[in-house]
C-alpha cells in the first residue's frame, strides 16, 4: 500500500510527551488557581455562527478567521475567547447569576502568516467578572493579583504587570482639547515599547495630526515613572482641570492601594502610563504583562476594565473585567529560553510495576493497590529482555521500578528500585507506598519554570 | 444600535454554569485515573491536512467531515481521535518509547443530521496502548479495567463492558466457509441489539447471500449465553477445528480471567458473543459497554484490539489496544434521565466572604488567607443591601458565607454561616478555616452520579 507522509500543518503546536506534560501542569496550576478565586468554569463551542462572531465587524479579525460553509450554514472558528463569552452572557443572561465570575481555557484560531512562535491554533486562559449595571473597583484589583498567583505558581518571579487607566489618558487628552483624537492617540501610544519614542512621535504628527507642542505634551505624560507611590503623585499635579482624569486616577489609586492588600510585592506591579491596550472597547483599568528578561516578546498576559461586554447581541448594560493569557505562546517562548524546569518529573507513570513470574495475578493485584494509594503505575508485560525493560523505564524517566518475584511473593514483599539513585530495597507493601510516596512528592515540589 | 440575536449553534452543546461543572468534575475523574494507570496526555490539534484525515478514505467520514479551504491548504476537523493518533505516531515513531501508552480528552467533529441527543461538536476521551510490533494480551485486559474504574468513579453500578473477539468470529465463519463474508456478516451481527435476530437473519440471507442453515448456525452460536465461565465452556466445542477460532478463544479465555485478578467483578463484565464492532481495523478482542437501565441508548463507550495502527502513514508495524468513552453524549443522556447527583456542589466557590467594613483589606487578606488554605473563596464587594448579597450565595449554592465586620477583626475572629443548615458561629480564621473543609469534603464526597 502507498504511504501518506503524516505531516502536522505549520503554526499548529503539537508536543511530544514530556513537553506535553508540562503544559497540562500548567493548565491545572490555572484550573486550580482560577478555581479557589471563585471563578466557574466554562466551555463554548469552537464553532460560531460567522455573523455572531463578527458582529463587531473590523478588519484584522476578518482577514484572519477560519470561516466555512458547511450546508447553508455560514460558519467561523472562534478567534477569542471573549466574543463567545458575550454570546453566551446576552443569550443565558436570565439563567445567571451576577457578578458572573468565569474561566475558560481553551483553543482559538486565527489564520495569521506562518512564523516562528505564531500560532494559527492557540489556547488563551481567560478569567472575567461581569457585572449587571455595576462592578466595583475592588474586582479590577483581584483580577492581576490571581495572574500574580498563577505566575508565582508556575515558578515566575521575574515579571511585572504593568497597569493604567484609560480614564486617565482619555481625561488628559480632553485636557489637550484632543478627545477625538484619543482612540489614534492610544493606539500609537501603546507601541512605544516596539517602535520606540522617536516613531510615536513620527506618527502623533504626521498621522494623527497633533501639534508639535501636543506631542510632546503627550510624550512627557507617558515618560513619568518611578515607585508607584511617586507616579501617583505625580499625577496629582493634574488633578482637578478634567473630571474624567480624575476619576481615572482614583481608580488608579485604589487599584494600587488593593493589590497590596492583595499581597503584591512592588516590585511585581508597575503604574505603567505607556500601557493603553490598541482595542477599542477598554474602558478603565488596562494590564499588559511583561517578563522582565524577555521584555521584546511582548506581553503574555493582557487585559482590562470594559463597560459593555454584550452590547452588539442586548441591551442590557453588562460591565466587566477580565484578562487572557496567551499560553501557547507562553509556553513556546518559555520552552524557546530553557526555562522549563528539567527536574520536574515528565514521565507517564510514577512507578512501572514488573512481574518477574509466568503468571501475573499478583502484579496485577499489586498494580491495583499501588494505583488505589494515589501512585501512578504502569504494569510491564511485554515479553522482552531484562535490559530492556529497565531501558524502558530508563527512557521515560519512570522514577521507581517495583520487582515482584516468587521470592517476594514468598515474603510477601516487594522490592523497589529508585533508578535516580540506583538503590534497591525489598519492603512490605505499605512500606514501599510510603517510600515511593514521599520520593514523587519531593520531586514533584518544583516548578513548571526554573529562571537562570 | 441594532442588536443581532445571540444564538449558539444546533448540536454544539454549551451548558449552563452547573451542568458544566458536573461535566469538569468527570473530565477530573477520566484525567486522574488515565494518569494512575500510566498513560500520558496528548492534545494534537482539531484541524489538520484533509487528505491526512482522509487517508483511509471510506464513506460516512467524508460526508460527515467539516471541511474547507484557508488560502491554498485542504483542511478539515478531526472527526474521532484515532486517526490523529495514527498521524502522530507515525510522525514521531523516532521520538516516542514502545509501548506507547496515551490518553486524549478532545473535541472532535461530525456534521450529522441534528437531532436531539446527537452532537456535531462533542468530547471523546479516549485511550490506547501502542506496541512496537507486538503487544502483550494483559494490555487487552487492563483496557476495561481501566474503564470499570472510572464508571465506578463516576457513581454508577449499573453497566456491563461487554467483551468479544474478532478472531473468534473470523474462525467460526472460516469453519462455515464463509471467510470471505466475514467482515458482511460481522456488520450485520452487530446491530443485534437494535433490530433483533429476525431482522439480522433477513439481511443474512437476502443481503450477505448465506444459506438458511449458514444463517442457523450464526445465529445459535450468537445465542451462546451464560455466565462467563459457561460462555467460554461452550466455546471449547468448537476447538481443535479452526486455528483462529483457537487462539481467539484463548485470547478470550485470558482477557477473561486477568479481568477479574484487576478486579472486575463478573456483574460488570460479560464475554458476549453478539457484539464484533462494525468498524473493520478491529482484529482482536473488542469492547462495548451498556449501561444496564439503557440499553436503548447502545454503546457508550466501545474499543478493540487493532493490528495496524499506522498503516497509512507508515511501514512501522504498530499493534495496539484502544478505547474511547463517548463523553458528551454519555453525559448528555445521565442529564436527560436525571441521574447527575444534585446535592454535589456545583458552585464556583465554597465560601462567599462578605467584608462588613468601608475598608476591604482585612477581607481581602483574609481571602488570601482562605484560598491558601484550599478553599475556594469569592470576595463579594458589591454595594448591595444585605439581602441581596445572601440572595447572590444562595442563588449560587455556596455552601459558607464568612462575615468580616469591625466586631470580628478586633476579636481576631471571622463569623461563618452555613447556609444549608443556617448555622452560625464565630471563630478565629484557624478554627473556621477547619470547619469549612470538613464541611465542603462531607458535600463533594458523593459521585457526580447517583443511580435511581
Amino acid at each position: 500500500m502507498e504511504k501518506m507522509k503524516p505531516r502536522t500543518l505549520s503554526g499548529f503546536m503539537e508536543l511530544l510527551p514530556a513537553p506535553q506534560m508540562q503544559l497540562e501542569r500548567m493548565m491545572e496550576i490555572l484550573r486550580e488557581t482560577y478555581a479557589l478565586y471563585g471563578f466557574t468554569p466554562l466551555d463554548t463551542p469552537a464553532i460560531e455562527s460567522a455573523e455572531i462572531l463578527l458582529a463587531k465587524g473590523g478588519g484584522e479579525t476578518e482577514k484572519q478567521i477560519y470561516r466555512f460553509q458547511k450546508g447553508d450554514s455560514d460558519l467561523a472558528l472562534r478567534f477569542d475567547l471573549t466574543v463567545p463569552l458575550a454570546k453566551y452572557v446576552a443569550l443565558h443572561a436570565g439563567e445567571l447569576t451576577f457578578p458572573f465570575r468565569r474561566y475558560q481555557i481553551g483553543k482559538v484560531y486565527r489564520g495569521e502568516r506562518a512564523q516562528r512562535g505564531r500560532f494559527r491554533e492557540f489556547y488563551q486562559a481567560d478569567i472575567d467578572i461581569i457585572g449587571d449595571g455595576k462592578l466595583d473597583i475592588l474586582n479590577e484589583a483581584e483580577i492581576p493579583s490571581i495572574i500574580y498567583s498563577i505566575f508565582r505558581r508556575f515558578g515566575l518571579t521575574r515579571f511585572v504587570i504593568r497597569v493604567n487607566n484609560r480614564k486617565l489618558l482619555n481625561g488628559f487628552y480632553a485636557m489637550l482639547g484632543l478627545s477625538e483624537k484619543s482612540a489614534d492617540i492610544m493606539r500609537t501610544v501603546d507601541k512605544l515599547d516596539k517602535i520606540g519614542a522617536d516613531k510615536v512621535r513620527t506618527i502623533l504628527l504626521e498621522d494623527v495630526g497633533l501639534t508639535a507642542a501636543q506631542a510632546e505634551e503627550i510624550l512627557r505624560f507617558i515618560a513619568i515613572s518611578g515607585s508607584n507611590t511617586e507616579v501617583l503623585a505625580k499625577l496629582e499635579n493634574w488633578r482637578g482641570r478634567n473630571e474624567t482624569f480624575d476619576l481615572g486616577l482614583e481608580e488608579l489609586t485604589a487599584v494600587t492601594k488593593h493589590l497590596g492588600a492583595f499581597g503584591v510585592p512592588e516590585e511585581n506591579f508597575a503604574v505603567d502610563l505607556t500601557i493603553a491596550r490598541g482595542l477599542d472597547y477598554y474602558t478603565g483599568t488596562v494590564y499588559e504583562t511583561t517578563l522582565l528578561d524577555y521584555p521584546e516578546i511582548g506581553s503574555v498576559c493582557s487585559g482590562g476594565r470594559y463597560d459593555n461586554l454584550a452590547e452588539y447581541y442586548t441591551d442590557r448594560q453588562l460591565p466587566g473585567v477580565g484578562i487572557s493569557i496567551g499560553l501557547t505562546r507562553l509556553f513556546y517562548v518559555l520552552g524557546e529560553q530553557g526555562l522549563l524546569n528539567p527536574d520536574l518529573p515528565t514521565a507517564p507513570a510514577d512507578c512501572l510495576l514488573l512481574p518477574m513470574t509466568e503468571d501475573f495475578s499478583a502484579a496485577v493485584q499489586l498494580a491495583t493497590v499501588l494505583r488505589a494509594a494515589g501512585i501512578r503505575t504502569q504494569l510491564y508485560t511485554e515479553q522482552k529482555k531484562f535490559k530492556a525493560k529497565m531501558s524502558y523505564a530508563d527512557k521515560l524517566g519512570i522514577p521507581y521500578v517495583v520487582f515482584l518475584g516468587e521470592d517476594e511473593i514468598a515474603r510477601n514483599v516487594c522490592s523497589v528500585k529508585n533508578l535516580r539513585t540506583g538503590d534497591q530495597v525489598s519492603l512490605p507493601v505499605d512500606k514501599a507506598i510510603e517510600l515511593i510516596k514521599f520520593g514523587i512528592s519531593a520531586l514533584q515540589s518544583g516548578g513548571v519554570i526554573l529562571e537562570k
